[in-house]
């Protein structure tokens, strides 16, 4: 923080930005972040009810020697009179009370973690003026009971069910079940009551005079820096336990006072549609709560201008000068106190993801903002909702109100689907080709199911985390999943499951929300996606700032066609072993995995072959001229076959029961087979480029299908760009080997079609740390490198991530007794400090050897905004991301630019 | 290699040094290995046949252009006259024909790679005279013989099976057996036998002219430079294709020419005590290939003194020269003929590790090698034969050729034990309290086998790597095991194994050798270790320059005591999941885990607390004043249960049974447990410090149990000096908080017994890539880090050890195809270019926080030489390694120093 010499600690609202002028950036160090807003609002000319704010210096003091600074109180009494000057009202003045609030501000938002006292400056006296003037008694001991409630609370330290106890008593004995339908006789004996406690609990009286009040609760909002919720909080958010809290002594105004008296909210565009339009409601002589309270309708804002033509033209201009500005949408509170306007607040309006374009496109044709701001304000998040259906959140709510909401598991692949629970996936097949719509509910799923999940809506699993099997082949499709949804006890025999105490049969209707992870009974309506003009509008924005290129994650020709339509500019990973997954196809992949020697392994390799020669010839097709990066075989084989548990369930079974003969038999063999592939951690055990070194005939077989499908395409006019990726590196020497034999193959099959030439690149996954660190070693060999970020996460933090979620993860994101592990996800956000570091490393080493070198990530983190700007700080060339992500990719690699424009431009102020 | 700029490209061999004097490292560039150690002896005055040696820039000339250099012939001739006229012999001549071998000989040795040929000069008329000098005409058609062979398959390229066919008919014909009952006559009759064979094959005849002989000669040994062997071979070992080899022409003497010639070998010392002898055999008018026939006896060197006492002299004079030159004792091949000595090598001799230690010693006291080169003489991984029981190697030999070599499983931990057959843990123990000695014999251990594994002498399982369960236990028990030995077929019921279709059944003794993995029936006769003088005066040597402290891995006083009395300086890791893993604990810490509730965990933690307290107090005993590093518990909770396979299987079989009750019900909660903590990748899983986090009570209880039992170990007079390692950690907000937790548990245990002080340090384990990428954050919370290579290593290639042995790294390390991945399993020796590179990282960037941060390595690459001299070089505190490693890491770390002081020394003499 910068050192601020002036002894100042206090500072009326309309002075302050005065006084800041040289360096406004340190106004939120020394008045928080509210102090900076009133003061800010104030220079601009809005009429905010006058105030002043204590610097945080004042409550650092207070915490180091827990006593006022010498001169504060002095200095606050000093710049109030100038307050009670221009309202022309006094604090604890019998005539003109004024009344005040006081509450914290610190630096960074504390949301409800420090204290707050409104309508000080209330007493017996003034009280009874404030009835008075108000002509509204049941206002005046409303605010003077709630007043000595919360002072007795935060600075008299007297708890609260005292006080909420006697309220309800006195409710009790009069037979009310409202606050609202206390009169203001009952609510003066409160008062009476109240006090009666409060010299009980203290031995002194309730402190009339109004010095004394405003004194404590200054300190008491000093003192609440240091509560235990407070700490709690910042050691859970990182924030420095020593920047201390501002305090706002800010004049109450009342909507009720007369009349020509009004309270309200508006925002300056539709915070829904995004249209231009004034937009809010108000109530004339009425406080905020009363609009809370539901007792009076407000009326539309649009009335006003005929009610209150003068004081609404006025709201309107002042609303536009600060839309001007903010530059922005503003969701605004007003108060009018005798006719004339406060604004209370005035902060960037919330809105949907639809208004948000709107809004941000006009803005930008207004001219208001350039195209960089329009781009920046989007959170691509947000634009998720536009891409994908999504349940009516009426309807929803009043699901869950209903309480159909059954189940809460991982939100594993996001958007809405219905249909009748189907527990079997050759009956979803046969369902779903009679036409029903079908929702797979599975304990989990395996390669055997996955013409199970083609056919359902959605996929609902018991176990897994997010790169369960079910998780990862519906994300691919883009089929909404919730995964890890425990709480679901299926009984796989009697086709039911029982969650809650209720039980549901196969063909009942549920829905599930793969973008939250819940599961409902019944249907849900949804809407679907519309795809805006302001979305296009936006990307083309984006498109011309940006310089990563996006390409996407796709496995068929179905999703690259997709992603293309979203903009795609490629495919950055088409994973082969999906491929090897399909109904189809398994058999031979077994029979492959099962082969007792190279000779059998080949002929069962020779069936895949063609197979997989269309799948490639029909993605070459939907990316005609755009590159395609394949990565070759991954996973350890034993993904393909069935699982170990299972098997020696079955075989003991079977053994018990005396069964014998070719059944058992054949089981032994599989089982005997499952346990030889079985591995310890299969993560780190026999897949990518090992497999393939290892067996070398299974690779060989993907090139030389991959080649095929190159030559036919092109000799159809297409234009096939191959990269073909080996994965799975670890050191240079695999990637030489793998890489001489696999060209020879390319090189056999193009001199086989009459020496066809074939614009094709090999390279590696970056994926292990010491590929990461051998990065030079490993770019003699390779034309690329793709960051394959999940893996590159799981090895450098040592966290399996279907282990970590389920076990340590989620706390070390929620905090263990208040304190952090994590602020994100690192399988979520990038974590730049360590796997980010590995990748700058792989980047300076790879383009040392090789200085055009290509590098990409295709990792899940290509579609998340952050990691995007990560990306784009390496100078990798392209992100690679899910069909359904490409243009929230589009719009987040546009953002990289501006945000490293801006930093750029402040550092070059800071040079200056 | 530095550019020669002189056209020569023969040398004799007596000349050669001079032409080298300026840059004699460059002469193995030019000369190759075996010519370069030619010319050195020669220049030493040693008499050794003379010769000439062409240059490796003929062959690389030859290998482009397929013809031999412009002048070489020419070159040849002239300098091979000079080898005639010293020898007054002349190639060709009918009088005194002058016999010639033709070797290759590249820089880099290539052991029968390459092509050489003998005999070379001889035909038809030369061979006669060779009978009439020798007096010896089987000999000389022998050689003649020999000869056609030899030129006929490497110059003509003529399969060999052609001439071997012929031989074998010849023998058979007259019914004999053996190549030496043939006589003169009948090898007469196989020569011209072979001739017309070659004129068969080739059209023309077998060369009588000795220069077209000796040209052709040349050539095909550069030829032979490029052959496929030696490609491979190259490949393998990484050696460059275009280096080339020499080719040496050399005179061949005959030891068989009269009663004055002679040949033997001797050595300096003898190779099997290092006593200061000469030691040796000769045969008088023999040659070399007689001795190894074994038709006549030799005689003991010592004869020779009285048999040939002036030849005797001149050979003790120069082989007492080249000992001197050498500066080591040397092991001399000589030829003694016509009663002139010629010496055809001398090498450094072969010896054992005793004599190793011995020579080494006496050297140094002699004055003729310095402490400095005594110790770098010794190779430290010999030595661990000194420290460990072993087989006699002729009863070992015996055994394998009467077929007793019955399994080979991987060596997991050396030594030899004998003992029976035992399959069940309790018997191993009841029948070990008896007195018996067992070997445990499972298809795998688990933690509930921890007692007989104690029971026996040693341990052999059918599954499981270097870091299975078995592995790591008796490792740390220094007691011999052999796992992952498949070939044996358990039959647990019957208690019985097959191997081989033999049947051995419990009770029958079987031999098993850690250090090779191999496994024998019946009793094999070893012999103790013995610590030798020579080994104490040496490891004297090594403490007086090394700078790492060394400190050992164990989890008991028993181990603590004998690595403190191998020169131990503390304990680098203290393993604390073994002391959970006793007999009399599990209970309790299965108590624990299957605890629903924080209260029960507590109540068994207290009930281990004791036993806890008790390990400690005993290893701080025997490790006073030596700081003690505590490693608090590491692996995932479940590797304390049953496994899940056997409980699937046990669960099914019960249920297929239709059995219930209690039993099943048990079992059945046990399951669902286990089934709860079961993890797709344990490894990456719930361990370490996450455990640490999430179930803080555990890591609390073994704290107090530290402190506690420093507190009561005080008292009785020791010092402890407890080092508390938190392992696993990847972010540094996990050790702040577990740090944070566990020094306030400390210091309440302080507190409670009189605040009384203790010396004690937290640290980490650097284990994970992420911990040394974000080294300086976690250094601000860490007195000591220390490396945990194995799992390092494991993280960095994303290799599972368990895994990676089994499945793919045998072949990495063997070569694929003739390309070897890795040149060396990183998992023995430390990988430096990547692993290392991230240990780099760590180091200066803790150091960078933490200047003085205590730097060590607690993996078993602690106890690897070259791995410790990288521990040197990177300035590490210590080193750790397992009790019976630490004298071989006290020579390491020496070592380490001497050799870093020799490579400054290179370099300085570079610079100037």
């Amino acid at each position: 923080m910068p050192v601020k010499t002036e002894a100042k600690q206090v500072y009326l609202f309309q002075d302050a930005y005065k006084e800041f002028e040289q360096d406004p950036a340190s106004m939120r160090d020394y008045l928080g972040g509210k102090g900076a807003g009133l003061a800010q609002m104030s220079a601009s000319g809005v009429n905010v009810p006058p105030g002043l704010t204590i610097a945080t210096t004042a409550c650092r003091h207070y915490s180091k020697t827990n006593a006022m600074p010498d001169g504060l109180w002095q200095e606050i009494l000093l710049e109030l009179e100038k307050v009670e000057e221009s309202l022309n009202k006094k604090l604890g003045d019998a005539k003109k009370p004024l009344l005040l609030s006081v509450r914290s501000g610190a630096k960074f938002s504390m949301p409800g973690m420090m204290d707050t006292i409104l309508n000080l400056g209330l007493n017996d006296t003034t009280c009874q003026s404030l009835a008075q003037i108000t002509q509204n008694p049941r206002f005046a001991w409303d605010s003077y009971r709630r007043f000595i409630q919360m002072y007795s609370n935060v600075v008299l330290q007297i708890e609260k069910d005292v006080f909420e106890h006697t309220l309800a008593e006195k409710k009790k004995s009069l037979n009310l079940k409202l606050d609202t339908e206390l009169s203001a006789e009952n609510l003066k004996e409160i008062v009476t009551k109240y006090k009666s406690l409060v010299r009980e609990k203290t031995a002194n009286e309730f402190p009339q005079d109004v010095h004394v009040q405003l004194k404590g609760a200054t300190e008491a909002v000093f003192r609440s820096w240091n509560n235990s919720r407070a700490v709690y909080y910042r050691n859970l958010n990182k924030i420095d336990h020593d920047l201390g809290t501002a305090v706002n002594i800010q004049s109450m105004v009342f909507g009720n006072y007369d009349n020509n008296s009004a309270t309200g909210v508006c925002f300056t565009r539709n915070p829904s549609t995004g249209e231009k339009e004034l937009y809010g409601e108000y109530l004339v002589n009425a406080q905020g709560e009363d609009v809370v309270a539901g007792i009076r309708t407000p009326k539309s804002i649009k009335e006003m201008e005929k009610e209150m033509p003068g004081v609404f033209g006025e709201l309107v201009a002042t609303i536009t000068r600060l839309e001007n500005h903010y530059k922005d949408m503003q969701d605004i509170e007003f108060t009018i106190e005798q006719g004339k306007l406060f604004l209370l607040q005035t902060r960037q309006g919330k809105r949907t993801a639809r208004s948000a374009l709107k809004v941000a496109v006009d803005l930008c044709k207004e001219g208001l903002i350039t195209k960089e701001e329009a781009i920046a304000r989007i959170d691509p998040n947000q634009l998720n909702q536009l891409l994908l259906p999504s349940f009516k959140s009426k309807d929803k709510d009043r699901a869950k109100k209903e309480g159909k909401l059954i189940a809460t598991g991982l939100n594993a692949s996001p958007g809405a689907a219905i249909g009748k629970i189907v527990f079997d996936p050759d009956e979803a097949e046969s369902l779903s080709s009679k036409g029903e719509k079908i929702i797979l509910v599975r304990i989990e799923t395996c390669p055997d199911d996955i013409h199970g999940i083609v056919a359902a809506q959605g996929v609902v699993t018991c176990r897994g985390g997010m790169t369960s099997h079910a998780a990862v082949v519906a994300r691919g499709m883009g089929k909404p999943c919730v995964v890890g949804c425990e709480s679901l006890s299926i009984n796989q025999d009697e086709q039911k499951f029982t969650v809650q105490g209720k039980t549901f049969t196969a063909g009942q209707v549920i829905s599930i929300d793969g973008s939250t992870g819940e599961v409902f009974q019944d249907a849900i309506e949804t809407e679907d996606p519309v795809i805006l003009d302001d979305f296009t509008t936006l990307l083309a924005y984006a498109d011309d700032i940006r310089k990563l290129a996006i390409r996407t994650n796709a496995d068929t020709p179905h999703d690259a066609r997709i992603a293309r339509n979203f903009g795609a500019q490629g495919i950055g990973l088409c994973r082969t072993e999906h491929m090897f997954m399909a109904q189809d196809r398994l058999p031979f992949v077994k029979a492959m995995i099962l082969a007792s020697n190279t000779e059998d392994r080949l002929e069962a390799l020779s069936k895949l072959l063609p197979m997989q020669q269309d799948d490639f010839e029909g993605i070459f097709e939907a990316m005609n001229n755009l590159p395609v990066t394949i990565r070759l075989l991954d996973p350890p084989l034993h993904e393909f076959l069935p699982k170990l548990d299972t098997l020696i369930g079955e075989v003991a079974t079977m053994k018990a029961l005396k069964q014998s003969g070719a059944a058992l038999r054949e089981k032994e063999i599989l089982l005997a087979r499952v346990k030889e592939l079985h591995e310890s951690n299969p993560m780190m055990g026999l897949r990518g480029c090992r497999l393939g070194l290892i067996y070398p005939e299974i690779m060989e077989m993907q090139v030389r299908a991959i080649f095929k499908a190159a030559i036919s395409a092109q000799s159809k006019g297409h234009l096939p760009l191959p990269e073909i990726m080996i994965p799975l590196v670890s050191c240079a020497s695999e990637l030489e080997l793998a890489r001489r034999r696999l060209e020879a193959c390319a090189n056999e099959v193009l001199a086989q079609e009459g020496n066809v030439k074939i614009n094709y690149k090999f390279g590696t996954m970056i994926e292990l740390p010491r590929a990461c660190i051998t990065a030079d070693e490993i770019a003699q060999h390779a034309d690329f490198f793709s960051f394959g970020t999940n893996d590159l996460t799981q090895m450098t933090f040592g966290f399996s991530r279907d282990d970590a979620e389920g076990k340590f993860l989620q706390q070390y994101l929620e905090g263990l007794g208040g304190h952090k592990i994590l602020d994100q996800n690192p399988f979520e956000v990038l974590d730049e400090r360590g796997v980010g570091r590995l990748m700058q490393i792989a980047c300076n080493y790879g383009r040392q050897v090789k200085p055009d070198i290509k590098l990409g990530i295709c990792g899940e983190h290509g579609g998340e905004p952050s990691s995007i700007a990560f990306a784009q700080s390496l100078g990798l060339d392209y992100v690679s991301c899910s069909p359904y992500r490409v243009p929230i990719a589009r719009l987040a690699a546009a953002q990289a630019i501006i945000k490293s424009k801006d930093s750029n431009k402040a550092n070059q102020a800071i040079d200056k």
